[in-house]
């Protein structure tokens, strides 16, 4: 049903904190400071809780295999921290690190073999490939059904439908943690992502839009940005740029969920940061996740749980325990 | 680059008709109504002078199948007149009309003999199925490549990612009509598509996103549409609810869009009308597109165009070309 323009801003958890009224309005300050850690140590519980049970009842080891082209330090350092999270979850991780002169045809080669390997249910292959490397090619290479990162056409299709489809962690994550602290059921609010790559922004719009939000999508050639993103209830950062959301961005009470992250050296020291002034935005918003601890960890927790989802979808184990049941 | 606030309505041709201001506008009052039947025309001339040179040149017979179940009237009636349009074009039609009582496998099993078969090249699979059909596992049979309604999930993933794809034909009419006459390059306006269907609403605002739009999304739970789609520039309207679209819905001097079609009885005669309000609604927009007359005839042009553009890709008639000239 087409609603009449009267009925904004219905009942429901999100109601009392998110806040049309600018000046004037009678909510306290300072957002509430999303942490991610806590949530996803609960996930991290229940997806080895599941690796358990595929283990014991159905004698399968839930594996993720991992493709490395090249050595550069930063990726690896991320790999190394997601093959100690899996660890701790159960997840079997097999390390694939290729020299850096390896070919694409290679590359492909070695995700074909991981393709037909049955004890493999989940394929990683790294984002930060030198630049005369084909991704598109290499991400396309991998199975569907093993895509546990949500990077193929088919996955990006599927989510595109609204049906079951594997999806991008960061956006899975943001998702996550809105539906858990702002409003399980976001139906009808107005969401504005900023940043429409096709890893984290546009994802995360289509499941949006899956959950009956209003979404506007904003990019670089936003005219007016400050304007569009501060009627949004639910602002999505995902544009990689340090700390460009700043309070003139966010509509009083709003949830503010940073996708970004981006490395930047503040006296002589690496940082990794967000798209959002968290010290600025806390003071507007209702809700808000920082950079690093936010999201961050959520979507690590979420990648384990696709490839528990891949292990169970490829070997049926839902539909063999409703036949044991019938 | 992210720009800076001020950079408000930068020039093109849109600038001078696309005001900002409501009230106190020096615009001219009544929108120009943009007629669709003129430019099908001219596009389906290069249709056909296309579809000469693949059989003079190539000897291929630019054929589309049509897969038509049940006998609804209104359907027959509807691809009929893409049959007309077809023959007129030059493009060879194979009707396929199966009585209503045959079961979804059949029917399947048809599709993927046109599949195999390499004298077609484009495959329809009709709509207006009854209900109890799973129109979905139809439209997956049909070879994406094939899939010149643009409906598969592998066009919808390739559309999302911005890569070559089979675009829905109402989407795809609708940004014609918008380079044609608005701006040949809509970089940077606020576009705003009222229903978010999978095969209107969500490929248009993809469309929009590919071209670099801020793109708004409204569904039937947003709560103060006219407050939201005022703000447009570009207004796709894709609700298939007739009339919803007023004048308090418009920006003034904006581009009003109708990709909506629906059948009304009116002194009891039945009436095709779009989603808009024509006469209300052209005292306020710069552009509106009518119904019947404005995106339809477009868009079965644009039929005609992806089974050229489906015919070219499988007989690989481009890389020949260039393998020639080279």
């Amino acid at each position: 049903m087409w609603r009449p323009a009267s009925t904004r801003c219905p009942g429901g958890r999100g109601e009392a904190a998110i806040s049309d009224s600018g000046e004037g309005s009678t909510m306290p300050k300072g957002a509430r400071v999303i942490e991610g850690h806590e949530v996803a140590r609960d996930m991290l519980r229940e997806v080895h809780h599941d690796i358990l049970e595929l283990s014991e009842v159905h004698r399968l080891t839930t594996t993720l295999a991992i493709v490395v082209v090249g050595d550069d330090f930063n990726t690896l350092r991320l790999i190394q921290n997601k093959c100690q999270r899996a660890e701790d979850a159960g997840v079997r991780v097999q390390l694939h690190t290729l020299p850096p002169e390896t070919s694409d045809d290679e590359v492909i080669t070695v995700i074909e073999g991981l393709n037909h390997d049955e004890r493999v249910h989940g394929i990683l292959v790294q984002h930060y490939l030198p630049r005369y490397r084909d991704a598109r090619r290499l991400i396309e290479a991998v199975d569907p059904v093993k895509d546990v990162d949500g990077f193929h056409t088919r996955n990006a299709g599927l989510l595109a439908n609204d049906a079951p489809a594997f999806v991008p962690c960061e956006a899975l994550a943001g998702m996550h943690l809105i539906k858990q602290f702002v409003d399980a059921r976001p139906i009808g609010w107005h969401a504005c992502v900023v940043g429409d790559t096709h890893r984290t922004g546009r994802p995360a719009a289509r499941l949006l839009l899956n959950e009956r939000c209003t979404v506007t999508i904003a990019n670089e050639d936003t005219r007016d940005l400050a304007e569009v993103s501060r009627q949004a209830d639910i602002l999505i950062a995902a544009t990689n740029r340090a700390g460009m959301i700043r309070p003139r961005h966010v509509k009083p009470g709003a949830a503010v969920i940073d996708l970004g992250r981006s490395r930047v050296t503040v006296n002589d020291e690496l940082r990794i940061v967000g798209d959002v002034r968290l010290d600025a935005v806390r003071e507007v918003a209702g809700w808000v996740t920082p950079v690093p601890g936010g999201v961050g960890p959520v979507a690590v927790a979420m990648l384990m749980r696709n490839v528990v989802t891949a292990c169970r979808r490829q070997n049926r184990v839902d539909e063999k325990a409703r036949h044991a049941a019938g």
